[in-house]
């Protein structure tokens, strides 16, 4: 396991890995001469085209921008105005690890945010949430928007019936849907569905593609599944600094990513990979999941001696926030399209190993 | 001249230029292995020193960000409240070509805007200014701030005794002074000082730092000189989604655009091919430059016959807005670190050829 | 003239003056008993109705505010999103005097300013605006809506013609017009139309219909003439804290001011006093009125030296920023519906005094 | 009985009283001739005199604005940056009543709510999430303000010692700390303290010291207790459309809201007939209070039918939302220095009667 080292035992997060060689061929490949800026280049135009054939929806728009934040913030920006409310769970990511952004880029507009223990929303909350807001008019804000995140923040992934659900509940409020898809590919490849019935089939106006997780260095596309909903986003995007004016370095990524299936490959990897964290560290007396692992996620309660040694082996992890009892300590565990399963099964070992003393 | 193609005749922007070959080398070196993201990476280590050493002041913070749009709009949002002004010219880029991204990143600050020939603001401009608001209290938007372009939106480029005046008499109002630098290395390699003179020795509180136009995919840094005046940067940058997770690719970029004094060689060719603009259009009769050509614009006025043969003939290049006699047209010519000399010359002999017709 | 005083030699503004008796009296019989609050009162429903009537439009909408400010920045946010732009003259009210809030309410969008001589707005100055920026796309800020002051900031009033025309061209290019009328009623008076024909018979999508420079407390209203166009109105008038809980006192206010015409009459004094200026005034020898008096300001140039005596008698009025020759100083003079005649007289008499010492 | 009708059967709020007829008549007092506009004008003057001295702090700054909402926005927009967080109760006006005003007045910073009962917050949670924060660095919106409702928004009063731990914990952590006074009288004569112990010698930076639920028509002031933390304050109030021209007629009925210690009588007042309340329906049987009626609110708990009955003999009130056993119904009951004690009474014994069927 000589190539294996103390930089694939780094399990923080998948954006720590490197960019896929197939994406930074690609962009190597964009670098012939001068083209048009802003978005005018044949790169960006032959992604609309990639994406509305994989959506199988000829009139989506899409537009690519280097984060996910910017993706996330832009979106439900276009569909929330600055006196309205988005509903997201507590632990959404627009929530609590944005530094405000989406109410920076709606102008002020407010999250409306329940609890839940995986970060899913149901549709029960949704309306719970509407009719308390309807009741009392324009004391409160009222929600315009909701924003789902799959798969969640805790690693889970909405069932399409979940979702379908979820797209009829905010259809029948007239509430815009937001997906935050930062590990679409990850749930995707775990439902084993199309990516038109996870979205626009389901219900979503909106979605936040994300590819820098999976694979690329600084590309997501914002899609909006009926064109007219789009409207201002173009002008949002430029305001909020998020046209390049070498575009086609952004848009030649995400082709890349979507080529010959890389971004499904890749997805695949990273979830068999934590699945070696699923079932080899569920078998270590003293430890569990605090979730089913169905992504590329897992958090894992330990006792707190198997933590630091892991820690001082040099394993690289986040502790994370969850309700344990005294001497155990919750971590998460996240996996890329990097991720050496030898590294993962290193982990296992080791914590075997600790458990054990 | 069998390698100076139609892509090489595109003189419409620096930034329809690919990218550096040393810049993309430096990124995929980047490309190794997991690293701790959102810019705790050594590569975004090293450029703060790069910076510092360079800037020669030992204190200054920078903040890489991947657009000049985004540079401007943090730096100017740092620097002024959003009940507060920021005085600029009429064309500055900030007042015309970022789709109001100074008032929405600042949460409504003014653009406070004085009319200027060649795009340069004056000291009595300032002051003026300052004076008309001061009388009127609350009720006005007071000036915050002072921001000025270099070189300028029309291809001037400021002289340090110019630079100075306006640093003087920012300071004497308590106006913070920011340069938008998206072509800073294209003026300094004109006046041949160092870039302390051109920036804090004269008065800027902070400073856009281009790299795009001149050689870069997508970075740009934002540097101020006193950290203390930089108070918020950071969780600004964050919540417009201007940190990247995978930092490291572009302070990579910087890294090596500053790496052997390439941004230097790059400003150097630039301008060199926009002599080639300035002395052989010049000397067509009928022809005349709008401005002295100092950095790598040329606006120069021709007979209309001329540039529609020009663009008949595939050269690219933007028609622009200035006072014209009938049958004349403005043109905007923009030359890059990648622009081929012949290319240059390609177009002027074929103004020529068509001035003689 | 034993009863005018210091206190009615004060011409600084009309919104010096004291609330007219007839509307204190309103407000008093308004003082009765516990009344739902938030608007859901029978002042308020009343209000409605009679503005319905007095503007022959049944379905308008109309929302109380308190301050002028409020009613512009209210009105303009509705009509231009973030990301938009509103036309207006350089000296426009919503430009020169409101700290900046048309941009605070509207989260960022930009003024479009242009110059003109007496702050009337011309149809060809729309258009060229709106075409120089529909060229360059989502680069610069897209107007969305135009916004004139009647009577204007330099006391002119537009005919009928000419509101017309721009009401036309706004609407071909689909910009939404907002009229500033916090001297709505003196424009009126003085060209005897109706006040349907003044606005939305014109064009006008929405209006600031002002009261409090023109005998009210704390009183305009903001009114839709196309319901739909209000969207939106009653939440930021909510989140901008512009609705009162005893909100009867504003409609109250309002209700008082239009009975027995007493808005019309009070304008019809105010311009008549203004006319006191007018005549007098440009009589003298070495004075002149910079516009016409139209409605209740007067503009007028005099000698430094009378300017200054008459300050020195105790006198109230602004010197003006207005270009004029050495030796002479711009003043303006606004009447109210509680100006004297007597004092206006006095001001004349004087300046003729001081004039021909 | 007979002056006691169905409208002073209206327990709805505080606000839907009329105004104190000696404001009503402090109003009428300032309605003689002109004077300066915009807050120039001796009552204003003579306000921030008052204050200075009721609140033993010779060098407070006081700005009158109209409404409560404004007075709480303007405030913490003062005290935190749009970036940052304020600390509050997930019941506080701020975060449910206010249509998302402190959202806009900040330019989008976010409320970080927590779960009270009585919305009292203890400062062991605002040291939770100021660490939690913390941690997390510039991903989570940071916490820069805390924001205490005096008494709360369920009819609670914080204790001195309870407000000076807030105080300690606040000044600990370098956050400013607002207090939203809307029923700051009621809040004080229950306690018996001074002004000052009740704000700056308990660690206040700000107080909405509110007055229009208390008897004014539409009258606030934001106190600032050391100037230096009011910079900005004045121009956030003029463009945010709060200072009136004709300011006087606000300063006049803060004026006389403090002559004569007419706020605390009128407290006193509210304070004594929501005892009746407290002592009246809590005596019969099946009926509860949900909180200890400290102000002016009573929270009762009372069979369905019952509630019923009152609302159809023709009592005002809120039913509201708390958790209650099926078969119960929780409503809001509020007084106000108009508040007659026959028809509390009324009420009670109405309740009584329809309890014993």
């Amino acid at each position: 396991m000589a190539t294996v080292g103390k930089s694939d035992w780094n399990f923080c997060s998948d954006n720590v890995a490197p960019v896929a060689p197939e994406i930074l061929a690609a962009m190597g490949q964009a670098n012939q001469g001068n083209i048009s800026s802003y978005g005018e280049d044949p790169w960006t135009e032959a992604l609309t085209q990639d994406l509305r054939r994989i959506f199988e929806k000829p009139d989506l728009i899409a537009f690519p921008v280097a984060t996910g934040t910017a993706a996330n913030a832009l979106a439900v920006s276009t569909m929330v105005p600055p006196y309205g409310g988005i509903i997201c769970t507590e632990d959404a990511h627009i929530n609590t690890d944005e530094c405000g952004a989406p109410e920076f880029f709606s102008g002020g507009a407010k999250l409306l945010s329940v609890p839940s223990p995986d970060s899913r929303l149901s549709p029960a909350q949704i309306t719970a949430r509407v009719q308390a807001a309807r009741e009392h008019g324009v004391h409160v804000v009222q929600p315009h928007a909701v924003s789902i995140t799959q798969s969640t923040e805790w690693g889970a992934v909405y069932g399409l019936d979940q979702l379908r659900a979820i797209g009829d509940v905010a259809a029948s409020h007239k509430l815009g849907l937001h997906m935050d898809g930062a590990r679409f590919a990850n749930a995707l490849v775990h439902i084993g569905c199309s990516p038109a019935e996870m979205t626009w089939k389901a219900g979503m106006t909106s979605l936040s593609f994300g590819a820098t997780k999976n694979g690329a260095m600084a590309a997501e596309a914002v899609i909006f599944f009926n064109p007219a909903q789009a409207r201002g986003f173009a002008e949002r995007r430029k305001r909020a600094a998020h046209l390049w004016s070498k575009q086609r370095f952004m848009s030649a990524q995400l082709l890349a990513y979507l080529k010959d299936d890389l971004w499904l490959r890749n997805a695949r990897h990273a979830n068999a990979v934590a699945q070696i964290f699923a079932h080899g560290l569920a078998a270590i007396p003293g430890v569990r999941l605090l979730h089913e692992v169905q992504a590329n996620e897992a958090f894992v309660v330990l006792p707190e001696g198997v933590v630091a040694a892991l820690e001082g082996e040099g394993f690289g992890f986040y502790r994370w926030h969850a309700d344990t009892a005294p001497g155990e300590v919750a971590i998460r565990l996240v996996t890329s399209y990097a991720s050496a399963p030898e590294a993962a099964q290193a982990l296992v070992s080791a914590a075997a190993r600790f458990g054990n003393r």
